[in-house]
């Protein structure tokens, strides 16, 4: 299969490349180098060095990767008119709800990066390949925490005595998962009205260092990013864990989030490449392992670190979101195990192996970006830090 | 009250700060003149002549338009600081399904404008004036035409068992529409994390040509699109019947929408700021008269026509939309009714209005604008029109 990743530099988009070159695919991709910048922006860079952009393109050998911002609507489609994938997945997203709450600016470059350049694929798919399989990654944090089961993407509800089957009414928790509903429900109306074929990932947070397809060479390794802005919890707590700083857990802990590792993200976006929808149909998948509440996960890390030999500490950060701390969770997820999916790895063995990779580079970690000061109500303090 | 509305020189915003302006309020806005523009673009004009900016200024006299798009966040956060507003209208957004449907650019163009202007609004009052009411214009549009009643806003609904007050699940028809979803998506997170207060208003297509408050002085019009870019249906189909122009009824004409004529989205825009939420609160309103088949519409005109001595015909053109064309309609509307609403006129007497307005200015409609050649599936082709 030709497949065409948008954001092929990302923690994500270049193990996915790997991943599927592996498997036999045809890769070819584009990114425009926003997260290493971003990242360099908030003071912090990958915890695990990686190949710049010029050596990833010649690891990828005849496959092309293109230096390019989806937002120039030209370039993309010329790009794209020359590939003519039978796949396109988009990971090409600003990926932070911290980033989304710093302010008006941050705020507004968010929306458009990630609406724009979404319409502009699906514009793009439709004029030049409209048979190709649009992989859409959305996240779990669209649905909020509702106290309700949540399907995938659709189900039969009832208001006032009549039922329909509605599209699952969403309730986001930054303007970054904002964006990421925008995006689906116009990717939905594409599909409807243009007859395109989308697979929407509500994907949990994910963590881990590796994918078997890496293999042992360095040059192979995936961005970490660990800060208050660009870091996933699990990956955060590890690299805490590895320079002695207190594990932050916000809030009381009680929070309930759905997680998987970094080789079942690529098993699952493989899964829904390789079953691609009907022509017309949006899809909708819930894309994780497991449930833990973040108190768990701070236990999971420190006792896993504690095996190894390194003493980690759990500190109660005040929570610079507004969020439900505790609430009902229970998101639905079928079609994934239907078509195969077994999570690769438990989780302890996971933080293993990021721990691990993370002590080699322990002085690449900038503890200044890891207290949270940018705040849901829109002040700029630092939160308070108790040691537990 | 100071209310400031943006968006001050359109179809609504020009009658409203004439009508704010009459109850004493201290009325201040900007605008940045779009709409006159994009149908100029189109190849059209307002087909009832209209005062230009700078006399409109004048004729609000002390207060203050100003000439500004509110995606330049510093003049516009600069303005608002220098008003200080009880109240901001935000009336300035692209209003039209099919400009969004032409293509990729016109498609982010709606997208951004909306959108980021909202978030700016939003963000300029969180810092500025977090008292001020933000009375935003949504459409009922944002619903669709689900197979339950509409509630406003947030209902009970029903789940695999369990329930939960959900915002009521958006299937909005168009590009343009997704936006207003987009929009009322922000401004309700906004509400809950920084307590500001926020109507939104799911308003109805709206119809007319005048209000009370504009009195005789034709210097006092609002602008009248009739186009099938700008024109809203009722209005085309006034302008098509005094030129002789059979009545366009997009496919078979059972599509139910509700509606409200000029002076009542007035009235019903005038109690909303004059009841304002309280802090926090994200309250939606549905706003309109009273639901109508297309069908029901031309033939009200037609007939309304009739009664003048204009014999106008009802044309039946293949529907450029995708929409569904039979279906259950029953949108809830108790908010407004029960602080006082009640509709000015009969839809009748508003048409004879709009019929006797248009006839002197006949000659400024152009029939080149208004049958439909952008078409929902993306293809360029005129619909085809047979008469009845």
């Amino acid at each position: 299969m030709k497949i065409f990743i948008v954001g092929i530099d990302g923690y994500l988009g270049w193990p996915l490349a790997l991943h599927l070159k592996k498997r036999g695919h045809k890769i070819s991709g584009c990114d425009n180098g926003l997260r290493r910048q971003l990242v360099m922006e908030e003071g912090a860079n990958s915890a695990i060095p990686i190949a710049n952009i010029y050596e990833r393109s010649i690891i990828l050998g005849e496959s092309n990767m293109h230096y390019n911002d989806v937002l120039d609507y030209a370039e993309t489609e010329s790009i794209i008119k020359g590939v003519m994938p039978d796949a396109i997945i988009h990971l090409g997203e600003i990926a932070s709800a911290p980033y989304s709450m710093i302010g008006a600016k941050h705020c507004a470059f968010t929306n458009t990066n990630n609406i724009v350049g979404t319409l502009n694929l699906l514009h793009i798919i439709k004029d030049i390949c409209p048979k190709a399989h649009l992989l859409k990654l959305g996240t779990l944090g669209e649905y909020g925490t509702p106290n309700t089961d949540i399907p995938e993407g659709f189900g039969e509800m009832k208001y006032n005595g009549r039922k329909d089957i509605f599209a699952f009414p969403k309730a986001a928790g930054s303007f970054y998962h904002w964006t990421k509903v925008h995006d689906s429900n116009n990717i939905m109306f594409a599909c409807r009205i243009w007859g395109l074929k989308s697979t929407d990932i509500m994907q949990g947070p994910v963590y881990g260092t590796r994918i078997k397809a890496m293999g042992s060479d360095s040059k192979n390794n995936t961005r970490f990013d660990y800060g208050q802005v660009w870091g996933t919890v699990i990956n955060r707590f590890c690299a805490q864990a590895v320079v002695g700083h207190p594990l932050t857990v916000y809030g009381s802990g009680d929070q309930q989030r759905a997680f998987l590792s970094l080789e079942d993200s690529m098993q699952c976006m493989t899964l829904a490449l390789e079953h691609p929808p009907n022509k017309g149909e949006y899809r909708v998948f819930n894309q994780f392992d497991r449930v833990y509440s973040i108190r768990e996960l701070a236990e999971i890390v420190t006792s896993v670190a504690d095996s190894l030999g390194i003493k980690a500490h759990r500190a109660k950060v005040e929570n610079p979101r507004m969020e439900r701390e505790e609430h009902y969770y229970n998101p639905e997820c079928n079609k994934l195990p239907e078509l195969g999916y077994i999570p690769a790895m438990s989780i302890e063995n996971t933080v293993v192996q990021i721990l691990k990779d993370l002590l080699v580079h322990k002085d690449r970690i900038n503890l200044d970006v890891v207290l949270p000061d940018i705040r849901w109500d829109g002040s700029k303090r630092q939160s308070k830090m108790e040691k537990l």
